[in-house]
């Protein structure tokens, strides 16, 4: 692995390619060459999926998030991390979140989450209502960034995803601290919350996650030298041949039937 | 493993309680004494889900398809049965056979559906329009069941499912017919097609799974001395705790983050 650092500033990393046997079985952490996806790149790929492929957002969610929620198991396993806390946004983001809250339940972790603007549509609604069901709690009020090592072993930052523009809505500051300031580790959905899609951390008191999880396709702010020590997953396996001849993607193979592939470790 | 005789004269087979491993890894042999549903039970269970639970179809149909894709490639790999045909009904049995069809061409299979009597309803048809894009072959007219075999090297039976009564409706007889009489295996999605749900094969030349996945709980059928030599998973790893104390359903636990857990060996 080496690094270059492009013009706009940012350090990249740049992966050779080839792949490396990580543990026994079919987890392996892959190495190919990968291409990073731009914000407009993002939003393009993600309508042609459901405009032109017909997907369903029910169909990739489920997916989505089952990717998270297997990573985040496979990173932080409920035997040493019972207790989990995802913060969900209002958008697409956030319903990957509830999902993987649900699978992560499935999985036997003890699932809270934190939902503090709550998006009024029905897919949104009946997620939350399967969390419920499933016995997620629902945290209304986060206790102070350092006490959250009080109540759980790691969090799950379900916040902003591709779409996001800074700033920071006023009303998602407190969940935004929450992460950057708690001191158990963080596992970030397709983008680290706060970051710019290419650019990455734009300021200094950046989201820092121990986790990032692509989703589909890596973007461009996940070659920053903010999270070379996190590690990386790849999920979302539904990319359809046409799309990834389109985007020009080269993707790891998935292990197996694996729903992740481990990207950096 | 020990076989009892019902007043229906159904010979069951009867698993101990506890666990066998079977594999390096998180495959195991879970042999958990199981609790078996009725038609009319799975029927119900199944109408909760949607109802109470506030699932789509979407959500489920994506889960279950990938499990029984899961199920398939780990009984008959890509590597040694690279090209698998998928026989899918008219019903949600069928709508699970076309997700299970475009995982298993992630998964590397050459995969070719047939699909005789189509659904009017936009789930179906995009979940077809899923499978040509991801190049799933269509199959309009099966050769001789003796000449699949130059073809395929291994069937999906997604004809029927839990809400199947006899006949067998006469445009569906040469699917029918075509895996009953195949010499390559056939992998059936939660009933052995033409199976009646409870009393399980009613006539001597009925289908003989060498494989099935069960959704979600094992039906009553699936004790069946039929395919006491098939290999038995369970999938559908989306029950909520509501459901399982509800039908009172022992299920073996699912290992790690798997989508399947191997019920017989």
């Amino acid at each position: 692995m080496f690094f270059r650092l492009i013009s706009s500033g940012l350090l990249l990393r740049v992966s050779n390619v080839g792949s490396t046997n990580m543990a026994a079985g079919s987890r392996k952490c892959s190495t190919t060459r990968l291409r990073y996806l731009t914000q407009k790149e993002a939003i393009a790929l993600d309508e042609e999926l459901f405009n032109e492929y017909k997907f369903s957002v029910d169909q990739l969610m489920e997916l989505a998030g089952l990717s998270v929620a297997t990573a985040v198991s496979r990173t932080f396993p409920v035997s040493t991390h019972p207790s989990a806390l995802i913060i969900c946004g209002p958008g697409n983001n956030g319903g990957d979140g509830l999902v993987a809250a649900r699978h992560m339940s499935l999985f036997g972790y003890n699932v809270s989450i934190h939902y503090p603007k709550r998006t009024p549509k029905p897919l949104f609604e009946n997620l939350l209502a399967q969390c419920v069901a499933f016995g997620v709690d629902i945290v209304e009020n986060l206790p102070p960034p350092q006490q959250l090592c009080d109540h759980y072993q790691v969090l799950v930052d379900a916040l902003f995803g591709f779409s996001f523009k800074p700033p920071v809505r006023e009303e998602l500051k407190p969940a935004m601290t929450a992460m950057i300031e708690a001191t158990i580790p963080v596992c970030s959905v397709d983008i680290p919350s706060g970051w710019h899609v290419e650019k990455g951390p734009g300021i200094a008191k950046a989201l820092r996650p121990a986790l990032l999880i692509s989703l589909s396709a890596p973007k461009m702010c996940a070659q920053s030298e903010f999270i070379l020590d996190a590690k990386h997953y790849l999920g979302g396996r539904f990319l359809p041949p046409g799309i990834l001849h389109k985007y020009f993607l080269r993707l790891p193979p998935y292990p197996c039937e694996d729903q992740v592939v481990l990207l950096s470790c």
